[in-house]
């Protein structure tokens, strides 16, 4: 019965990797125990990839649209990300667009984006070993570098509010397949996650398009945000939590 | 952004089959727009889908060993059902293996079953229209009435101790496997649990035995439950919650 079995824990011996299907129940997971991976890939991680590796000195991942414009007064330097309903919020530089992200916007300078599900999983994964940033566009480099690390890993998929989406437990999935390789042992969600990586991998875009998900972006009109956040390995920088600064790791 | 996305709520036309990964997300759907199936199946779910197709005039989900108990009091003709470890408690009449509910014990009987994930699950979803109980054993009568009735379909995955599980999400795939050409709505979940039923419908023992869940259940010695717990279609009777009790539908 399942009610004869241990809380989940990583293994006594060899490395776990795990998943966690979304922030609702980082509280099952013994988060001290874990490198953790922060997924959200439509679009908080996968512009903070991409910002990071574009030069950005550190994103600032904030929930509300007013901590972020309080950062206006802390100094000039920091550019400041946010939308409501597709559009940039008046008085912000500019939204949460991957595309606003390049090196011609953001090399040298801090970026305060404002984040629902993603400031959500990392304030709950907090006492975490380390907490890193995951996206397609950083797939590989990631997964080499969990892979190099003598530590258990736990995939955080952001979701959406709360709930379980097919993206983020894709790319988790994604990273699993690169790490199974190194005797990781799986738990139920690696496994799924995994499992449904070989289902969508051969046209991911494609895989997400049956979800109604994919029908409420299609209506924000970000279809080529999509496009570009599905890309796999354009970047190799590993985001990495220092405080409350996203930075460049290593 | 995911932030912008409205929250779990079944379409305005149609119909939607959704899936709860576990409880611990149920308080993210509004359970009272919808037909609610729980599924536990090693045991709980599939127990009481035998017991009641083999003449049980009811069965009774409790949480705690001292409840079950409790119940001695109040009559004779209760059986009282509670393991710890893999054992029949000291003072109980059977434990949870479905082998116990056979027609010659149950039959014209009430059972109280101790429960701890079934009885959750339950209990957060006692707002449902409806609660009915599912399984592999009476998968294909389960999902026959549910398509006939015109209702909004919620399965709810009692999971263990409100982890995610694969082989309460497989069953819900293979409910939602017959749904499916209904027209009914699906969630990401609904998605993702069908996607896995289709990975491992061609023998889920086997795909369930990579699971490190199956490796518990096998210490606990219930194999021979697990490959019961595992047919397909071998009842019709559709338990239905009535007050406290689990009854015979229809």
């Amino acid at each position: 019965m399942s009610e004869n079995i241990d809380n989940q824990t990583p293994p006594s011996g060899g490395r776990g990797a795990h998943v966690c299907l979304t922030p609702a129940l980082l509280p099952l997971f013994n988060v001290e125990e874990y490198i953790v991976v922060v997924i959200d890939i439509f679009r908080a991680t996968s512009s903070i990839c991409y910002g990071i590796e574009n030069g950005a000195e550190a994103i600032i991942p904030v929930s509300q649209v007013e901590e972020c414009s309080a950062y206006r007064e802390k100094g000039l330097d920091y550019l400041l990300a946010a939308e409501r309903d597709g559009k940039v919020v008046d008085g912000f530089d500019f939204g949460n667009s991957p595309f606003s992200y390049t090196a011609e916007k953001v090399a040298g300078k801090t970026v305060v984006l404002t984040t629902t599900n993603g400031t959500h999983a990392l304030h709950l994964s907090r006492a975490a070993k380390k907490i890193v940033i995951g996206s397609f566009l950083n797939l590989t480099a990631l997964s080499t570098w969990l892979s190099a690390q003598n530590e258990n890993v736990l995939l955080v998929c952001a979701g959406w509010k709360n709930n379980f989406n097919l993206e983020d437990t894709l790319f988790a999935g994604a990273v699993i397949d690169q790490l199974k390789s190194n005797d990781f042992e799986l738990d139920d969600a690696a496994i799924a996650a995994y499992d449904l990586y070989q289902a969508g991998k051969h046209d991911i875009n494609a895989y997400l398009k049956k979800t109604s998900h994919g029908e409420r972006l299609k209506k924000l009109g970000i279809e080529k945000d999509i496009e570009f956040c599905l890309q796999v390995d354009v970047t190799t920088a590993i985001p990495v939590l220092d405080g409350e600064r996203l930075v460049k790791q290593g």
